[in-house]
């Protein structure tokens, strides 16, 4: 496996490669490797020739007052992780090579689909996503990119960048790994203290309790948000940023549990913002 | 020669060309091709195997009230004159392919770039260029895109998109091509009746008479610019939109005529909007 930080190295090297390399796999990343993330690592060294992590914390996607600064950063141990799960090459570049001076464009998805969820909360959020995710496809050119179901809305968004835009790229969203009690895996878990981190198994548990109604005929949104505000706050420090339920792919409301919903939660708990979610199709 | 209409069509044609040719060279173009045209066209078809040539009226580059409905179209006179010119395949989308139903996704270079000259009076312009030209480029994944310099600000953005969103393309920048008084050609000349015709040369031969007086020592940009608007005044039917002098690079403004400098214009004659610029390295 190698590292590399210039756009023109990978881009030689993955030239290089692809000689011999059939398809080539993307993993983009923000770093601070966790098992979700080796998951993604894994499922593209099965399905690719060559596999490219990239690990950039990207601080366009940052507004302001967030965690830019303080978002954990370890190269050393990501690279060690990422090559015991497959990695070929590690691109990890400067914030200077991805955003050079004068830089100056931006990919934006338009609409509703960006201005619900985490969008409203994190307004510009998913522009610099979109903007950095297009331009690692263009510096990478995979066949595939592999992204976690825990950011449900990054993949919608993605997957509609992919469709507009005409990227040859399959989108491969693969499912959210959890710790023992349910707490989906995330880098910014590290935030929480011991308190908190007994509280924040209340998501998880929140949304698979929602899950069961569902399966046990429960088919008003309005009754299972309200449940699982309610389940939610019953934890004091615990300060919900927003509970939707919405189609999953088009991310627009639902008035009925049916199809493909997306019941997708955000949540305060010290200073650690998490997110997570269910995914279900129902008949 | 062949014609495709569809993305999926196209991308499989240049896949199974792409087997045996090396280097693939696209020229976007809206259609009603004329001579700069087909100097784009014979220059791809010198340096490239492959020789893609895009025809679409892109509707997201007009603004409301512009000449979007009236721009002249006929794309059996321009597969001829492609053809001739040595195209191999002619890519010419409905405007459902392009934007098809739901279709939300932007590439925007912001900052003054686009706010200027053309930008200023056609705001969202380009926007529309840079969402099309970089769905082209990942539709046809060329090597070199060829673009009349006659689109001076458009050559300008196109090489900020390529640069800022790392396409892994070569710009090539090509000479206006004139009519023999000097008329920049343009789809758009056929908009103009007899006498306009006549009071269009006024463009030229503004431009041309601001470089002879470069060449003759004039470093002052207000006073070039205070003779070409003089100039374009004599004729009483001509409405300067706006007469510019920038860096050609930058497209910012200079004080000084020194570097790669750009005089560019635009104005109306009629119903149509005409543009013309000389672009000169000066010692």
């Amino acid at each position: 496996m190698i590292i590399l930080d210039k756009v023109i190295e990978v881009r030689k090297e993955i030239k290089t490669a692809s000689k011999n390399a059939k398809t080539i796999g993307l993993v983009p990343t923000m770093g601070f490797l966790h098992d979700g993330h080796l998951s993604l690592i894994k499922r593209a060294r099965e399905e690719n020739d060559l596999v490219v992590v990239s690990i950039f914390v990207n601080p366009t996607q940052f507004g302001p007052g967030e965690d830019l600064e303080s978002y954990p950063r370890n190269l050393e141990r990501d690279s060690s992780l990422a090559e015991s799960a497959g990695a070929d090459i590690i691109f990890a570049p400067s914030v200077e090579e991805i955003y050079p001076n004068g830089y100056n464009t931006y990919v934006e998805v338009e609409g509703e689909m960006t201005k619900k969820l985490c969008g409203a909360s994190r307004p510009g959020h998913f522009k610099g996503v979109a903007t950095v995710v297009s331009k690692l496809f263009n510096i990478i050119a995979p066949d595939r990119a592999y992204f976690g179901q825990k950011d449900a809305q990054q993949v919608a968004v993605i997957e509609q960048i992919v469709r507009d835009l005409n990227f040859d790229i399959e989108i491969v969203s693969c499912p959210i790994v959890r710790e023992k009690d349910g707490l989906a895996m995330s880098s910014r878990n590290i935030y929480l203290n011991e308190d908190e981190r007994k509280d924040a198994v209340i998501l998880s548990q929140s949304l698979f309790e929602a899950e069961k109604m569902i399966k046990n005929g429960e088919r008003d949104p309005l009754k299972l948000k309200e449940f699982i505000i309610k389940n939610i706050n019953t934890k004091p420090n615990v300060e919900i940023d927003y509970v939707e339920i919405v189609n999953s792919k088009t991310l627009e409301d639902v008035k009925e549990i049916k199809g493909d919903v997306l019941i997708a939660l955000a949540v305060k708990i010290g200073r650690a913002r998490l997110i997570d979610n269910i995914c279900m199709e129902v008949q």
